[in-house]
C-alpha cells in the first residue's frame, strides 16, 4: 500500500506566509483564522486522512461498489469510514455555520480536499458532490429549502449529487430531454434518465439530495429552457424526517478504469417529485455556479493524487539499488541507490517544482474564490470573481494533465514493480485517469478559457492578469531577477499569443479552438511560474528563518524555470500554425 | 469491443514504394518476395487478426490468466485461437526455412507485428517470445541444439522465453543471483529465481523453451560472469519427443494493470537442468543480440495499439454529435459532429501523423536490420547494424511512449465513455502501459542511446545518420521545399544537441545524464520527420498515379511539421540547462 504523509509544512507555509491578498485580509469573518487554529486542523486532517482513508484506496479498488438488487453497496470499510467521517465533522468544514458548518475558507479547505484526493479519491467523490450540491441549494434555494435540506447535509447524513449528463448531452447540455411537468400544488414530476451520477446511489447516507436538470413542459428548446430541480431519493417529510421513496431507481453502475470504489450510477427518474430551484429557465447558470467551484476542486484531485505518486516513487528511489551512478568509483560492482542517478532525480523534482508550484497557484486562487464571494466591496468581488473564472479551467485541465504526467512518470521510476497491482502506484494513474475527462473534458475547459473567459463584459481580464504579474516583476532584487527575467520572456510570449488568439476569436475561430489546448497551457505553466516567484519572494526575504526549507523552495524553484517553463516554446510555435490545414483535411 | 481494419494500403505503400534501399535489395533471398506475395500474406494477415485474434483482447482483459494448482491458465478462447493461429504458419514467418520457416524478411513481418499488436498485445506475448528464443538460439546456439529445438518452435508446438530479471536486478544484471553448476555430462544446474517472465508459463504449448541466464560457480562477479542457458520445461529426449518435468516450477504470477491475458511469471529453477548456449561469460552479449531486436518490436507494439486507438477514436469522433462546430449555422441548437470541432479534428491528425510517420521510419529500419543481418559485404552489414542499433532504443522509447499519448487522446475523445470498461479504449491505455517499462524502461533506453550509441568502435555513428538526413535533403524542389526547409532547421537543433551531448558525455556525465530523455525525443522526431520527407517524395513523383492516397498523405505530412516536430523546441531548451542544480538538491 502506498504511504501518505500529508505536506503540513508547505500548506502551513502558504497560509502564514502568502496570505498577502489585501481583499482576502479585509474578509471579516476570516479574521479569527489564524495560523494556530489551521495547524491544529491540519493535523487532525492529516491523521484522519493517513490513517484512516488511505487503507480505503486498496480496498475500494480490489472491491468495487456494486449494484446488487437495486442497491449499491459501497466496499469494505467505507461505511465506517464515513460514519467516523461525518461525527468527527469534515463534511461540515466550509459550510456556513448557519446550518453547522465549521465556517473555515477555502484557503484552508483547499488543503483538505488535497490530503482526501491523495488518500482516496474514490471515498473523497461521496462527500465532495454533497458540498457541489449543498454550494449550489445554498446560493440559489429559498431559505425554506435550505433549512429543510442543508443542515443534514452538512453534518453528512444526507448526501448529494449533480444529475446532468444524459446519454446524448454531456458537454452539450443543450439537447436535455428529462421532463418536467408541474403539478397543481408546484411541485414537478421529473422524468428521464441520467448517466455518469457521481454518488447517484450508495449505502453510506439516509437520504440522497439530487440536483437535477430538466426541461419544463413549456420551456424552450436547448440550453435557454432548462431549469434546476432539487429531488430527494427519500421525500422529506414536514418535520424534517425521512418518508417514502421517490420515483427514482438505479438503472445500473459503470465498470471503469478507476476510482472503482466510487458509484458512477444510471439513474432512471420516473415521475419523481422535484422542487424548482431558482428562475425557471435559468437552470444551466445556477449549476455552472457551482460546477466552477467543482472544477477547482478537480485540479485539486490531481494535484492531490500528484503528491502521493511523488511521495512514494522519492521513497522507492531511496530504497532500490540500481545501476552505478556516474560518480560512483566502486570496483566491485556494487550498485548506487536510483536516486544517486541523474535521469531519476530530474523525474523526481520535475515531480515536486509542479506539485508545489500548483499548490502556491492554488492557495492564491483560494484567497480570490474567498474575495469573490465574501468581500464587501461589489466591484473588488467582481474583479476576483474575473479571476477566478480565467483560473478555473486552468486549474481543472493543467493540475489533472500533469497528474497524469507525474503519476506515470512515478511508474516508471518503480520499473516493472510499477506496472503490478500491488504497489498501488498504478492504481494512483487509473483514479487520476478521470479527472482529465469529468465536470467537462479538459478541451472543454481549453475552449471555454479562450472563448468565453479571456474577454467578458467586464472588461479584458487576461490583460488584467497579464498586467498585475509583470507589475510584480521586482527587476532590481539580485537574487530574484535571474528569476524574473526568465518569467518576464515568457510573459512575453503569453502576451503575444493572446494578441494572436484574440485577433483569431474574431476572425478565424477554428484557428482558436485548434490552438486553446496549447493557449490553456501557456497561461498554466506562466502562471505557475508566477506562484514560485512569489514564494521566491518569501523565500528569500524570510531566508535566516528557516533556512533548509527555504534553501530547498529556492532550488526546486530554479528547477521548475529551467526545465518546465521552457515548455510553453513549442506550445507556442505549434499552435500559431492555424488551422486552415486541419479544417481541410478530409477524414475517410 | 473496439473495431479493427488493418491498416493494409499503408503498409503496401512502404512495401512497393519506399522498398528504395540498394543494399537491401541486393540481398539474393528476398529478390522473389514480391509486392503481390507480401499483399496476399498482409490480406490474410488481416483476417487472422481482424476476427480470430481481436475477440481476444477483450476476452483476456475480464478473465485474465490464472495460477490454479500450479497450473497456468490462459484466458477462454486463447487455447482454440492458438491451435488455428499455428496451424496457418504464423509463428513460423520470418524464421529460418531449414527450420520449417517462411523465410519471410523484417520488412513483412513487422506489418504482422503491427497488426497483432493492435488485435491483442496480451495474446501476442506467446509468440513473441518464442521468436525472440528462437532468434537468439539460431544465432548462438550449435547445430545439435537448433536441430532438437528450433523446427517446433518454429511450428509454435513450443513456446519460448528470455528469463533474465531477479527481485534484486532488473536494468542492473550484474547484480544476479542465479547460479549454474556444471555437472560431470557438461551439463548445468540451474537455481534461482527469475521474475516478470512473460509467458513463463501457460496452457498454450506442449513445451516452453527457457533461455535464462546465470553465474557459473568459478564466473566472475558482476556482468562478465553472466552465461546463457537453455532450460527446457520438459527434457527433450533423444527422439526429440518430451520427457520429464524440469525443476522449474512457478511460484506466482503477477496482477497487471493490463495485458492481463499474458502470464507475467515469478519462477523458481530449483536444480533445472539447463544446457550452456554459446561461450561461457559471454552470455549478456548474447542475450542483447536478441533482446536488441525485440526492443524494435516493443515499439512496434506502441504503433499497433495506436492504430487501433486512432480508428476507434475516429469512428466515434463521426458518430457523436456533441456541440456546434464554429461553422453551423443552425438556429434550432443541433449539434454537430464532434469531427467537425478543429479541436478533435487537431488531435485525430496529432495521432494519424504521427502513426504514419512511425510505420514508415520502422520500414526503415526493417530494412536496415535484414542488411545487417545478411548482406555479404562485411562493411555494408556493420554500417546497417550501427544504424539499427542508434535507431534501436528511439524506436522502442518513442513509439511506446507516443502510444500512451495517442491512447489516452483517444479516451478523451470518447469523454466519460473512454473511461468506462464497455468501449475497450482505457484497455488500449493500460495495455500500452507496458511497452514504455518492459525490454528496458526507456530512461535506460535513453542513457544507452546516448552513452552507448552515438559513438561507438566503428565511428561516429550519429554524425552518419545525420549526414544522410542532410544529403537527402533536396531543397531545389519546389514542392519539398517548405518541408526540407523546416526539417533542415531542426536537424540543426539535432546537430547543436549533439555537439553539446558529446561534450558532455566526456566532461560532465551527469548533464549527459539528465538530458538523455530529452535528446532521445529530439532524435526521434527528427528521424520521424525526416521519413515523412521521403515519403512525401513518392507523393509528389507519383501523384497522379493515386491523388486521393497521395493529397492524404501531404496534409498529413504538413500536420507532423507544423504542430509535431516544435516539440524539439522545448526539450532542447530545457535539457541544455545542465545538471548541476539536480545533483545538488538535497532530498530529505
Amino acid at each position: 500500500m502506498p504511504i501518505y504523509n500529508a505536506p503540513l509544512e508547505d500548506m502551513l507555509f502558504l497560509y502564514e506566509k502568502l496570505r498577502d491578498n489585501k481583499n482576502y485580509n479585509e474578509i471579516d469573518k476570516y479574521k479569527e483564522v489564524t495560523t494556530d487554529l489551521v495547524k491544529n486542523i491540519l493535523e487532525e486532517a492529516a491523521k484522519i486522512n493517513q490513517n484512516l482513508i488511505l487503507p480505503l484506496a486498496k480496498a475500494g479498488d480490489e472491491n468495487p461498489t456494486v449494484l446488487e438488487n437495486g442497491i449499491v453497496r459501497t466496499p469494505p470499510g467505507y461505511k465506517e469510514a464515513y460514519k467516523k467521517f461525518i461525527e468527527d465533522g469534515w463534511t461540515s468544514l466550509s459550510c456556513d455555520p448557519k446550518y453547522g458548518g465549521q465556517g473555515m475558507p477555502r484557503t484552508v479547505s483547499a488543503f483538505f480536499d488535497e490530503m482526501l484526493s491523495s488518500a482516496s479519491l474514490a471515498f473523497k467523490l461521496y462527500t465532495e458532490l454533497t458540498l457541489g450540491a449543498y454550494n449550489c441549494i445554498h446560493h440559489h434555494a429559498t431559505d425554506e429549502i435550505k433549512n429543510k435540506y442543508l443542515p443534514n447535509m452538512v453534518e453528512g447524513k444526507w448526501s448529494g449529487t449533480m444529475c446532468l449528463t444524459e446519454p446524448v448531452c454531456g458537454t452539450d447540455l443543450g439537447l436535455l430531454k428529462t421532463k418536467a411537468v408541474e403539478q397543481p400544488d408546484g411541485t414537478f414530476k421529473i422524468t428521464g434518465q441520467k448517466i455518469f451520477i457521481t454518488s447517484g446511489d450508495h449505502d453510506l447516507t439516509e437520504n440522497i439530495i439530487h440536483l437535477v436538470i430538466a426541461r419544463a413542459s413549456d420551456s424552450p428548446k436547448g440550453t435557454k429552457g432548462i431549469s434546476l430541480f432539487l429531488v430527494p431519493k427519500f421525500i422529506v417529510k414536514g418535520d424534517g424526517t425521512v418518508g417514502a421513496r421517490n420515483g427514482i431507481s438505479t438503472g445500473s453502475i459503470e465498470t471503469k478504469m478507476g476510482i472503482k470504489g466510487s458509484a458512477t450510477c444510471v439513474l432512471n427518474f420516473d415521475e419523481a417529485t422535484g422542487f424548482m430551484i431558482g428562475p425557471k429557465n435559468k437552470g444551466l447558470s445556477q449549476m455552472f455556479t457551482m460546477m466552477n467551484l467543482e472544477r477547482i476542486v478537480v485540479g485539486i484531485q490531481g494535484l492531490g493524487i500528484s503528491e502521493i505518486a511523488y511521495q512514494n516513487s522519492l521513497s522507492y528511489a531511496q530504497e532500490r539499488k540500481q545501476g552505478k551512478s556516474n560518480n560512483n568509483k566502486s570496483q566491485n560492482g556494487n550498485a548506487d541507490l536510483i536516486i544517486e542517478h541523474a535521469d531519476i532525480r530530474k523525474s523526481l523534482l520535475n515531480m515536486k517544482s509542479i506539485i508545489e508550484g500548483e499548490r502556491a497557484l492554488c492557495f492564491w486562487l483560494s484567497q480570490q474564490t474567498e474575495v469573490s464571494l465574501n468581500h464587501n466591496d461589489q466591484k473588488i468581488k467582481q474583479e476576483a470573481s474575473d479571476m477566478v473564472s480565467l483560473m478555473t479551467p486552468v486549474v481543472k485541465s493543467l493540475f489533472s494533465d500533469l497528474g497524469m504526467e507525474i503519476t506515470s512518470d512515478a511508474m516508471q521510476i518503480y520499473g516493472g514493480y510499477g506496472y503490478t497491482k500491488d504497489q498501488g502506484i498504478e492504481q494512483l494513474y487509473r483514479d487520476n485517469r478521470i479527472t482529465p475527462i469529468y465536470e467537462g473534458t479538459n478541451s472543454v475547459q481549453a475552449i471555454d478559457l479562450v472563448f468565453r473567459k479571456l474577454v467578458n463584459k467586464n472588461g479584458d481580464i487576461i490583460a488584467k492578469y497579464i498586467e498585475m504579474m509583470k507589475s510584480d516583476l521586482d527587476l532590481n532584487n539580485e537574487k530574484l531577477k535571474p528569476f524574473a527575467e526568465k518569467l518576464k520572456t515568457y510573459i512575453e510570449k503569453l502576451n503575444l499569443f493572446t494578441d494572436w488568439m484574440k485577433e483569431k476569436i474574431q476572425n478565424s475561430k477554428d484557428d482558436a479552438n485548434a490552438a486553446s489546448n496549447d493557449y490553456l497551457r501557456v497561461l498554466g505553466y506562466v502562471a505557475i511560474g508566477y506562484s514560485w516567484l512569489k514564494v521566491l519572494e518569501v523565500s528569500y526575504k524570510d531566508y535566516s528563518n528557516n533556512k533548509d526549507f527555504y534553501e530547498d523552495k529556492i532550488q526546486t524553484a530554479n528547477f521548475y524555470f529551467n526545465r518546465v517553463l521552457p515548455r510553453v516554446e513549442s506550445h507556442y510555435i505549434s499552435a500559431i500554425t492555424g488551422s486552415k490545414y486541419i479544417m481541410d483535411y478530409k477524414f475517410n
